[in-house]
């Protein structure tokens, strides 16, 4: 070397151990031990000069050794949970055959006893039910340089394998298209350019049905609807409390944008020649009609989050209206409210149970109708407002952010707003008085998926979840192309209905 | 389908073909054939009904037709060249040996007659020697949460496979880290932890030879040195304008933050015990005494983006202080200007060519002394402020934005700034009055790496230059993990310098 080479000697962790007992001697708060390796591997590194190969295992391997060392003195004066401890533990509880029990789960009681503390087999379906909502979103394509732009990046047969959903019990049997025929600024995700795949149309969710096995655990043959929600809540804020639209005979009403978004179909497009509705109706009652011909008995499961949420109220309305008889249930996350209190009523009156997660410090289920909301009822006659009251349905399950030692406290409204967050403190939560449960197993990580929730000391990126190069592949002679799509995953919606009565043709 | 089937008659392409004659007929600007598969398919769509699996393939084909029509048309109408016809063709002219003219394409003759127009051969050594400077960022770890923050993410062996630079006929033999004793807020990349393998070190470049067949082919041992700058230069604008240094033993001044990373080094790290300066002359010094002893032609050619450029420079000035007789060029990418004029005139004596390649739009080049530069020079006796005139050196190689039809015309600081936006323009330059030859050859879509630069009619997305998932991986719990880096591409300052050795016994 060109500088003047060490003066210091040689300290070997034996010296140190003569000058410090090493029962309760520490420097620096470190244990002495450590701290010997520490000096060791800082004087092997300036004094050592190279004289074979062995010594590069070495270098490495005192590397390394001396992160770790720095990592876990890092970590031993943080009140945060070590998450790399559960690296090799399953991300879910072990399934449970909660045949016996389904119907409470499921709403039969009203959730009595079940929430407060929250009952372990129902805390595992209601995250069961959010991963399907949120793979609505893990699969979206929201890329507008892309010509699919507002699609499913994968075709229906595929779309759990490709997000680690495969354990679920479920398959998926169609694919939901919206769109609408007022303008919702913001609303539709829509490619730059004018050759893409669909310019009215979104991907709105999915229809499933649990397979046999998952069947005999939960005890009847499930169908589960989940609706994608907005990414961004400001973006329909502004835009969907403004009009209330009737719905059914009598006097429900519900919020129009909602509703549009809902019901809207044109001839002119490829894929809402039917409506949502239309599309998910048909796909149930195919369904119902078929698995109550085996003699099996059905359930009509449906979630969804924030405007997810909402769409999945109409779903559940306009369901129990076509199924009399057919047990429906609504688990929904940060829904906001979506119609008025003979909107309620009517669900009730038809046995529809809806469970309400929320939490606290989250905006959206405040919306539409912070003012006008249930509390102001007893003035309705009076003031004749009774239409624009809108009104929650259902039991709440109340989350709070301060209950997790992972997240971060500040007021990041869109991270609060985040399914995954909600998925988190689900996971998480015990009772309304505890704070998070240690043997929560769901990964922490995807809390970041798409925000910055996380705490800085648990070293998760922020809005991590990305492919890489966005999709761009370097071929043979070393150029950035886009791969074109393989041609089953392009949505195609004769083929996805085509393919629906060969399978209920196969079985 | 729940809605009614269409009543349109089906219209095969006949029928068109019947009323239009295929000679010069056009509907909508359309050829009527294109015009015509467009209706039959979207007939194909409406009429339909799926009676067996065949027809699941001629949807999707029927569907890529439908969107390749659709591009054909939109590109149809822009004056923007098509770039997917390239995909199948090499991104760089081939190589040819310019052993007979090497001295001119690195100065000898201060570029007389190579610039206007751009000699080909100097255009390829000039984006070669680009590529290895863009090397430096698309190696290095940005990532605050990454321990590794500020590191290269590969080790030297592997960096030009990663990046797919095996083609350039170099070799990688030394990695560099720099320091600053002085603070430059926002120079250094820094880890957000503690347990970080470098509080006070960055990669900031490396040091790559020629191999056999290169060598044969450019006329010598060509020694490559290249520096890495920063991404944003507006975060050293403020703080490296202030104040000159002297360097060497005459009237030479030089900005001082350029030369306290150049120069930095302290016991107390583990990756400057040396200063960039002695890591780099170090180098040098063993392979021009391997080669000379070998009895070949060694030459050094120095190159580097933005703050680079300005390392390269102190870099050359102190390799030709040095190394008396050695030949010694820079490639300069967007640098700002270093020294003063006695600077400037010690760099001429000594025989050192520096070839600055400027974009016209591009702010950094004039920095530091947008006010204080050359043109004032007549006022310096005057006003006894020779000292602080920064001065350029060397010969300009000026480009512009305008010229290519790739690029967006707006005022985006950082994206002309960008080295990538240079290699472009350099590829695509042919002399001053012409705009972007139609054969150029590099890979348009690398503008947009870092940037968004390219016109959106090309549909590249921006900033795409990403890692998947940030690099986190998905275990087989399904959990998010960060990979441990191998352990050979973790930094280690004794590893690499005695890889050298044994790789320089070995040769």
């Amino acid at each position: 070397m060109a500088t003047a080479t060490s003066t210091t000697k040689a300290i070997l962790p034996l010296h140190h151990h003569h000058h410090h007992p090493p029962t309760a001697a520490t420097k620096n708060g470190l244990p002495i031990s450590i701290r010997a390796y520490k000096d060791f591997i800082l004087e092997f590194h300036q004094n050592q000069k190279p004289s074979n190969r062995a010594i590069k295992l070495a270098e490495s391997l005192s590397n390394m050794l001396y992160q770790q060392i720095e990592r876990n003195l890092n970590h031993r004066t943080s009140n945060v949970p070590r998450i790399e401890d559960k690296h090799d533990t399953p991300t879910m509880s072990p399934k449970e055959d909660i045949s016996k029990k389904w119907q409470e789960i499921h709403g039969s009681n009203d959730w009595n006893n079940l929430l407060d503390p929250l009952h372990p087999w129902l805390r595992r379906e209601i995250v069961k039910y959010g991963e399907f909502a949120q793979a609505t979103y893990d699969a979206f394509d929201f890329d507008s340089f892309s010509e699919y732009c507002g699609s499913c990046r994968y075709n229906q047969q595929k779309l759990f394998e490709k997000l680690g959903l495969t354990k679920s019990g479920y398959e998926v049997t169609k694919y939901i298209y919206a769109m609408s025929q007022i303008d919702l600024p913001q609303w539709l995700e829509r490619s730059r350019f004018v050759d893409t795949w669909s310019k009215d149309s979104n991907w709105i969710g999915f229809v499933a049905v649990s397979d046999d096995e998952e069947t005999r655990r939960i005890g009847r043959r499930d169908i589960a609807v989940a609706w994608r929600g907005t990414v961004a809540p400001s973006e329909w804020y502004d835009n969907m409390q403004r009009k209330l639209e009737p719905i059914g005979q009598g006097e429900a009403k519900v919020e129009y944008g909602f509703l549009s978004i809902y019901s809207s179909k044109s001839e002119s497009t490829r894929y809402n020649k039917s409506s949502a509705s239309e599309q998910v109706m048909r796909e149930v009652m195919k369904l119902v009609n078929y698995y109550n011909g085996r003699g099996e008995e059905v359930s009509l499961t449906i979630t969804g989050h924030s405007l997810g949420g909402a769409l999945g109220l109409l779903n559940a309305y306009e369901a129990a209206k076509n199924f009399p008889g057919l047990p429906i249930s609504v688990i929904s996350f940060a829904a906001p409210r979506v119609g008025n209190i003979a909107f309620r009523d009517e669900l009730y009156q038809m046995g529809v149970k809806t469970l309400r997660v929320t939490i606290k410090q989250d905006v959206v289920p405040r919306m539409p109708g912070i003012v006008f909301n249930e509390s102001l009822q007893k003035f309705d006659d009076f003031t004749g407002t009774l239409e624009w009251v809108y009104t929650h349905v259902g039991v709440e399950l109340k989350l709070d952010i301060r209950s997790s030692p992972y997240l971060k406290k500040g007021m990041n409204l869109v991270g609060i707003h985040m399914l995954e967050t909600y998925l988190h403190l689900v996971d998480g939560f015990l009772d309304s008085t505890t704070t998070f449960r240690s043997d929560a197993k769901r990964d922490v990580v995807l809390v970041n998926k798409e925000c910055d929730m996380l705490v800085d000391e648990l070293r998760i990126p922020h809005n991590w979840y990305q492919l890489e190069n966005k999709g761009l592949e370097r071929n043979f002679h070393g150029r950035w192309v886009k791969p074109t799509r393989d041609p089953e995953d392009i949505p195609s919606p004769i083929v996805e209905s085509y393919n629906n009565v060969l399978e209920m043709q196969d079985s």
